[in-house]
């Protein structure tokens, strides 16, 4: 499949699920709430979590049309985590434009979360011929994971002792149980035997889990004008990424004691607004990743886990959805970097 | 049917519910989501809408047992709401005890909300023998409008321009649409006809309205110790409630702009601290209110919404379901009265 076919097949894809999510919230009252409605779902985004459960349709036998609308769910139930997940960060902005509760206010945020959640079922609940019943089932333990992960999060944030173990429960239920879900939809409203649904469920697992540890290996490696967020960011805020949480558990008692009295510095102090400081921060942090090979350490485990994914999908007759997948694997992890 | 029995068969239904309640929460984690969802479902309650949603099944001729899972969806739903809307409002205290966001915080508050509402689905799906996804449509539907009506109060908070029509629009929203989907759920649950359906459908309709109307006249009738809650609080509040938007309705010029201007003193002042003063204002509003003879009306058009239910309910084949199904509307709407 040559690079403009790929290319070309990706953007139909993505135009699909837009139309969908153009016409999803109906016109209702009040105002507010429709047009925050709209202002998320209008923002864009690679739509990473649709294309995977259209093309996973598509590598069991099934069409794209028939998953468009469970694929315009879970970008939906993907937009209510964020515009929640926004409040509770007290972040101002995402892809470049004020967050919900900015751009009007706390109480409307909140709504506009959870009447997204209501769009996201009737959404599902349009798909036809299908298991409905299971469809909704994991659909469901979905939402509840990644409420889960995210509580797991916010957890972190105030618990010193994490362990890089800890950090792979909440992640995989905060990032990457969506992937492996909407790999698994797919495979479901697809009409997959029970194997190959398996395989898609795998596929989309180390996915997941690829997909955010080289978000992680991102904020230390990235180029930044490429990566469009600014390099560092992570450490700066003190987050628990499993780079830290690796370094913290392999480090000597000398640069463990550095890296627990650098993060008891929360919330950030003059590292956050001083350039000067801030660069120094992040130059010694990352020294240590380095010292202890924690980056490589990372890179690797990326890479272990996306072959891992590519190997789940061989499980599968061979395909041009089966293609697709896998390219847009390797393209999803090599962002950037 | 004597009291003794219709109080014993409530209690049994009651029972039949929390009991599927204390288990819906899975030990999951963290901790602190897990704690708070259990402290929201084990606060007690009356479970109007589990209890209308049971007797509605047995009167088209199921049984409480195919119901009871939907039964404790839809109070995990409304339990969801009232997290998410004590944040909105900034409650203190439901039921006697801290409010979850002050319990907890208001992260855990808000994801306690979200995760309610998988749990609520996750509920509604056990439903055996059922057609589930026309129950999930129905139960979504409810969703989104409970979500609408609570925006809806929160914009005529700040809008000066409400007329008792809006506040109908937004109450049958917010507070009527889970009674009527209590009562349209249980008849299709226990496989109602379409007409069967329709008449449980137009009872929840009516009784749903009956009952807010009738909240709002006890904040200003009630007998102060069987009513729980303090009189006059919606008048203190500035809360615009259909008795205080039809006396803005029908009251001459003069009144009109005692209550405009009374009104415009949001937030509440020194009558929401000074007894004298939060005495004085409740006695001039509910003398306007008298004068007018609001609270007349008000309660006819209880009355006659009651009655609209109960000749709802004659459509079904008369049955000790039916029967208890109008002895609970009666009581839900003369509530120390």
């Amino acid at each position: 499949m040559s690079t403009a076919t790929y290319q070309r097949r990706l953007a139909t894809l993505r135009r699909m699920v837009e139309r969908r999510l153009a016409v999803a919230v109906t016109p209702g009252s009040p105002r507010d709430l429709t047009e925050a409605c709209r202002y998320v779902l209008s923002a864009g985004g690679k739509r990473i979590r649709s294309t995977l459960l259209l093309l996973s349709c598509e590598a069991v036998g099934g069409t794209a049309r028939q998953a468009v609308d469970a694929g315009a769910a879970i970008e939906i139930l993907h937009n209510f985590t964020l515009v929640h997940d926004d409040i509770m960060d007290n972040a101002v902005a995402r892809r470049g434009r004020p967050t919900v509760h900015i751009r009007w206010n706390v109480n409307n945020a909140l709504l506009t979360g959870d009447v997204l959640l209501g769009i996201a079922y009737s959404s599902l609940l349009r798909t036809r011929d299908s298991d409905i019943p299971r469809l909704c089932a994991l659909f469901t333990q979905g939402l509840i994971e990644v409420c889960e992960g995210q509580a797991l999060d916010l957890e972190f944030e105030r618990r010193e002792n994490v362990s890089a173990r800890d950090y792979f429960t909440m992640i995989e239920k905060k990032t990457g149980r969506l992937i492996a879900l909407a790999a698994e939809m797919g495979g479901l409203i697809g009409g997959g035997r029970p194997k190959d649904i398996g395989a898609l469920r795998s596929f989309g697992h180390y996915l997941g889990r690829a997909f955010q540890l080289q978000d992680d290996l991102l904020d230390v490696i990235a180029d930044q004008a490429t990566f469009g967020k600014s390099i560092g960011g992570d450490i700066v805020e003190r987050k628990k990424t499993y780079l830290l949480l690796t370094a913290l558990e392999q480090a000597t008692k000398e640069d463990r004691l550095y890296l627990e009295t650098f993060m008891r510095k929360y919330p950030p102090g003059t590292d956050r607004t001083d350039p000067k400081a801030r660069a120094r921060t992040i130059t010694d942090v990352t020294a240590i990743y380095h010292k202890y090979g924690v980056i490589d350490e990372t890179r690797s485990l990326v890479d272990r886990n996306t072959r891992k994914a590519l190997a789940a999908l061989t499980a599968l007759q061979h395909s041009g959805a089966t293609e697709m997948l896998a390219r847009l694997s390797e393209e999803l992890v090599q962002r950037a970097s």
